[in-house]
């Protein structure tokens, strides 16, 4: 298969698996794109709640800011205690389940499930958004434009995650070092200037402010802010991606994203005052993200401002490949406790879930064509499923150490309490101050999702327990009494196919029938067909018998209504009740196709009859598929 | 199924055929629909040509629709003689292929069928047009109002023509019945107002001539007129549906249609200049339909002015069922001939041709969806089809009589002879006239359906000839040295459904496999299965040989890559080519669900496993399908 091998890799042998582990240095890529991201996005989105409030609106989001780093390190030491009690990968799904029981573990999966779908596509149609509006002519691409870049994550995705920390490791690092020397530059022009830098490009006008401050409308800012966490869970999840020793490689990768997320916080939230930045209305004539009035405030319009925002452009659009690496991982863990298909759980050509990949690729390529790639309408429901996970994560890890007791599992404990309160509090925050907004979607998504993991559980439950019967796995298997089969030919005339059929089914039993339904259509293969009755000693019977077999019976079954598969299926139900000791066997003759499109001008029948017999045809009707491949000839037929 | 009788009714005998056939007033609405609706749009199209040269362009509308009705009364002479000739139905393709050959024959089956997807097209988005001008409210709803009157209508021929006939009397009949008042009374206002009667309702200006008269502006407007032809085949096409003596009684119906068409035209062509009626432009602000303007003129707004357009509105929308009563009878001809698969043949539970009803249905759906059901852009390729067909059919009956001979003959050659050179002349002169507004795309398109036929005929000339093969039809069959086959089970674990599998492959043969893929899959299913290696003997083979069976020989295979189809599909086929006199049957026991929504919890990898035995097993390898159905236990397992 060269076009799958140069598409997707060749295959990995299973005992490449360790080869694929990775280093801090690719770990921040791989699992902390979507947490660094969240930079470029949560400080906008607190501000642009302010914008109502006119110039005064800079002087919030230090404040603000600080509240969001203060619940960012609670999570994050809570996060370092998850990390070395679940070596395994200890995703919001486990800690719940195993500490808080099953139905807690379901609603942190539906959570994280509908964070990794959104985050895919928030991040996809945020990164487009800021492409279209460097370069307004692209703008009615933009939904094809998001498909593309989707495609390409997920072929990048199904490669394997080794390629594709190569892929993110340059965006990811000139991201963090261009902003950083932003940052850098512009504090040290803020301490030049005491305090009053002059902006190097001009910034827009702040809008008049309309409204008083409130603590409601403060509320709603932090709310908003709180976007900038999103993505933080992502490493406790992945901690088997890691060389060994895998926790301790964990650790240091998460410690090493969340200082990196805290500077660009803080320094957005330091530069912001000091040059006067506010949001701008977003949508309208005029807007202009914060990170870029940032960037020109400091660097201007050159080189650098270019090389930033594209950096930025580039990590909003790849950040959507920390649910690449993640959403699969939970699916196979739902899938070994049955709460999705097996499908879910097995490892492809490439040792990376693909069930998983390409599903996520379908829901979020959905939500990109139902919300035609427009980031505004999504961005309600985003923040909701990320925290909800971290807060049953929190009281998972809370009630796992009460379990496990001992002096320095108190200290945990306090922590992991810290964090729960922190991220409890912050969640429903969020899901009041946004609940009209759209965070009551999530409020009907997430039972859905719940539902659906319970309905798939029960029917594995369900054909589990109907073919395993009671203690048959070790129990003899019975052979006493076993017959040959009634088979039945279903035969139009004798043809090489139908040739084939016949001689099949005469190897196999003694009780041979074959069956002509006249269907009173006018062709002339019909009027050919009857005929056969009249040879059919001749041509079938004899030679049986001379071969030592028994002879074949020769049926006619009429049809009124012109249909063959009705009276078809009634007379081998028939059989099959006259002999309730025997199994029944339709060998159904077919020509397959060597060419695609013969497929256009070929007969549908037999594949109907097939699904009809399986379905409707009983517990003892078994169906034989006897292919005839056009130019591979069989001999005697 | 009470679901389909309510929908479809229920089904018909084969016997009961003969009731379905129709008189002449039934088959007025059933077959004339189409032709008695172009006059609805015929003289419309004609003047709208003719829009630029102002308020003089009423004068030229009854010299063109003098030449519209010489042209009709030529193919109407014509048909006449196809009628008698052909009283199992002289559709265009029958003509033309007895008499012309093989080619000629299968462009005007094309050319036939183009008409027919665009008449339904056309017709369906002239009537929501016409609902949508008095109804702009609707205007957002135009193409799921098509789509709707397209699922009526195949609903009700796939019930059945007889009562399609009954739906379609009244509106017929009414927009007859009130066309002709309209056409009366006009005409005897007329008179009593010595030719300049004053028009009840006002009309609208015309427009400033800007353009001078010429020969190739009539000539257009002539092409565009002939759209009023579109339709007349339809009877010679249905001789069959009617009442014995069947050709007596469609020549009185095509009398009577193409009557009450010319009495139409000429009424529309005389009152037009008497009130000073001109086109008004299509798409533009106080556009006035042609019969709207006529209606309001003679009667003013009131209540038959309601009456007389909302039947031109109905009309229109049904006028596409004449394309549903033709197009699949076509199709069985095209089929039989085996121009198309054998089940546009095949007359399906009401009588009815359900997979021509079906397929045009798609196409004509697919055409609204892609013109967003806007009339506009599909009449330029509208007349052609119709044109063209005509023109091979009365060559064809040229043909006809020439090999006939004979003095009665001789008059029938001259009067098809008239309508051939008419006809001809007339595609000419729509093909030259059309041509850049959209008559190229019929000249595209109508080989590429030649092409599709020629291409079925192929695929299925070339499959029967292989699987005929050389007198195999006559020659006995040959049984000598036919031995049981090698079966091969897949086996997961011992659970009923691979017990069944088992018991049903010891019962068809002495040499069973058992095969076990090891995918290295980490699930608890796979170490359980490790495991059955050891107690197979004891389970398996010790029943088996008690029962006087063979012992069953349990395999397993290595899997590097994790897959399961690739090294099964390798070992059927090693077995198959270590025993090329054998038959090999690979016995695939699989749960069947019983709960649609049970499919999507269910693993496909048996569907998946049978299409890859089916098209890369090989000649010798036959696959057997051993569903188990929940619930529905089989003895012993």
């Amino acid at each position: 298969m060269p076009i799958l091998a140069f598409l997707f890799g060749t295959p990995l042998r299973t005992d490449e698996q360790d080869q694929q582990r990775i280093g801090a240095l690719r770990g921040i890529p791989v699992l902390g794109l979507d947490a660094l991201a969240s930079a470029a996005y949560g400080p906008e989105a607190a501000l642009t709640v302010l914008l109502a409030i006119g110039a005064g609106a800079s002087h919030y989001i230090a404040p603000i800011s600080a509240v969001i780093i203060v619940v960012l390190l609670a999570v994050y030491l809570s996060y370092r205690q998850t990390i070395d009690a679940y070596p395994n990968g200890g995703g919001s799904y486990t800690v719940a389940s195993e500490n808080l029981g099953r139905f807690p573990g379901l609603l942190a999966a539906s959570a994280l499930s509908l964070d990794y779908i959104l985050n895919v596509a928030v991040a996809i149609s945020a990164g487009v958004g800021a492409i279209v509006s460097a370069a307004p002519a692209l703008l009615r691409y933009t939904l094809p434009l998001c498909l593309a870049i989707l495609a390409f994550l997920t072929l990048v995705n199904l490669r394997g995650i080794r390629e594709s920390g190569l892929v993110f490791l340059l965006p990811t690092y000139l991201f963090v070092a261009s902003l950083g020397l932003v940052i850098i530059v512009g504090i040290a022009r803020a301490v030049i200037a005491r305090g009053h830098p002059a902006p190097i490009a001009p910034l827009p006008t702040p809008m008049p402010a309309t409204v008083a401050v409130t603590g409601w409308l403060l509320m709603r800012s932090f709310a908003s802010g709180t976007t900038a966490m999103t993505g933080v869970e992502a490493v406790s999840n992945g901690v088997p991606l890691f060389r060994p020793p895998a926790s301790r490689t964990a650790n240091r990768t998460l410690t090493a994203i969340i200082a990196i997320l805290i500077a660009l916080l803080a320094g957005i939230a330091y530069l912001c005052p000091a040059y006067g930045i506010v949001a701008t209305a977003p949508g309208a004539a005029g807007y202009q993200s914060v990170l870029s009035q940032l960037t020109g405030a400091v660097f201007g319009h050159g080189v650098l401002y270019v090389v930033t925002m594209s950096s930025v452009v580039a990590v909003l659009c790849l950040s959507a490949n920390t649910s690449f690496a993640d959403f699969p991982r939970l699916g196979r863990v739902l899938a070994l406790d049955r709460y999705l298909p097996l499908q879910f759980a097995h490892p492809g050509r490439r040792l990376v879930y693909t069930t998983g990949i390409v599903l996520l690729c379908a829901m979020a390529g959905g939500l990109l064509v139902i919300f035609d790639g427009i980031t505004d309408r999504l961005i309600p429901l985003f923040a909701v499923g990320a925290l909800l996970a971290f807060t049953m994560s929190q009281w998972g890890m809370v009630a796992h150490w009460r379990r496990v007791g001992g002096p320095h599992a108190r200290r945990s404990l306090v922590l992991n309490g810290a964090g729960a309160v922190a991220t409890s509090a912050t969640v429903l925050v969020v899901v009041v101050t946004k609940f009209a907004e759209g965070a009551w979607i999530t409020v009907l998504v997430i039972p859905l999702f719940m539902l659906f993991f319970l309905a798939a559980r029960h029917s594995h439950e369900r054909v589990d327990r109907a073919i395993a019967g009671e203690g048959t796995e070790s129990s003899p298997l019975s052979f006493a009494g076993v017959e040959p089969p009634i088979v039945i030919v279903p035969v139009r005339r004798l043809d090489r196919v139908a040739r084939k059929g016949l001689q099949f089914a005469i190897s196999i039993s003694t009780e041979v029938q074959a069956v002509l339904v006249v269907t009173d259509d006018v062709t002339a293969d019909e009027q050919c067909a009857r005929s056969m009755s009249a040879s059919w000693h001749d041509l079938v019977d004899v030679p049986a018998i001379g071969a030592g077999h028994s002879p074949v019976p020769f049926v006619t079954l009429p049809s009124a209504y012109r249909e063959f598969i009705t009276p078809f299926l009634a007379y081998v139900r028939d059989v099959a009740a006259a002999h309730p000791d025997r199994y029944v066997a339709v060998v159904i003759p077919e020509v397959v196709e060597r060419r695609w499109y013969d497929v256009l001008f070929a007969s549908h029948r037999p594949a109907v009859l097939k699904a009809v017999l399986r379905a409707r045809g009983g517990p003892r009707v078994l169906v034989v598929d006897a292919p005839w491949h056009i130019g591979d000839e069989v001999a005697g037929c």
